[in-house]
């Protein structure tokens, strides 16, 4: 099975990031507007249960946050992926180094560059149309992180959420 | 907002559903197949604090419980809808009855059928010829529900996950 994990921002900037996604995101349909925390991995059934236990102690070490945003980015030319690029910060930056450690024992290869996207697998033209529109413009917009969630994804693509992981309960 | 409360089902499960949900259900791109405890209804941000204590009592009130599912079902003549129905349990009745009665105080219209949409909106031909094809079958799936979540409506109509309850905690 495959799993991910995922900050899912409130309703306003799902909305927001949606107007743009219809259009230039195949993934639209697939998943909600997210922040990856850790992206796209392997596991059983059987290991999904200790996975959860881990994450369950990790949202204990970690006290709700806020995130903010001020501007749309994007990673060309590695890619042509436009996004709303969500500012760095300590807590933001633990929750998904711990993650990714805790859960894993690969070394990540890239650093971690959270955001929300709102556009991928476009042509060159469509993305310097769609970047050069965007990029013009102030987003500002904050949010409070409280949870987190664990999703699998089905066998059509889309991902369907299997566990929320709420923070600093304790 | 507008929000729902539904079980999904296993991944196995819920692959099968979408294989139909593809051609036939309009709303397959918008929400993961499920089995839908309290169907949508309004509440303000602040309410929805106060609805996850509430959920999150009832989630301890029950413990994880099997349900089975042996045949396709359909809600016509009163809708077009084609189903997979879920027989009905003291569990999942008991579950579904305290969440509608704690979070509102309407008398229910209808009767609770438990069920998994696999195809809806459908023409009367449409609804024939599907029906007519699946209903010969058996389809025997057993599944442990220990969890339930509250989702919350985008504008573009398509729902993300807010919260999980698991059932048994204590």
């Amino acid at each position: 099975m495959k799993l991910g994990i995922v900050i899912f921002p409130s309703k306003k900037i799902q909305d927001f990031a949606n107007s743009y996604r219809k259009r230039y995101d195949p993934n639209y349909t697939l998943i909600p507007p997210h922040l990856t925390l850790k992206s796209a991995f392997k596991a059983t059934e059987e290991e999904i249960k200790q996975l959860t236990a881990t994450l369950d102690k990790i949202s204990n070490h970690f006290q709700p946050f806020q995130i903010k945003s001020t501007k749309i980015s994007s990673f060309k030319p590695v890619n042509n992926v436009i996004y709303l690029k969500i500012e760095e910060s300590e807590e933001l930056n633990g929750l998904q180094k711990e993650i990714n450690e805790k859960i894993s024992e690969e070394v990540l290869e890239y650093a971690f560059v959270p955001h929300i996207t709102v556009g991928q697998k476009l042509s060159n033209d469509e993305h310097s149309d769609v970047y050069g529109s965007l990029s013009l413009n102030q987003f500002n917009y904050e949010d409070t992180v409280d949870r987190f969630h664990l999703l699998y994804q089905l066998d059509n693509g889309s991902w369907t959420v299997y566990e929320t992981f709420r923070l600093g309960r304790d």
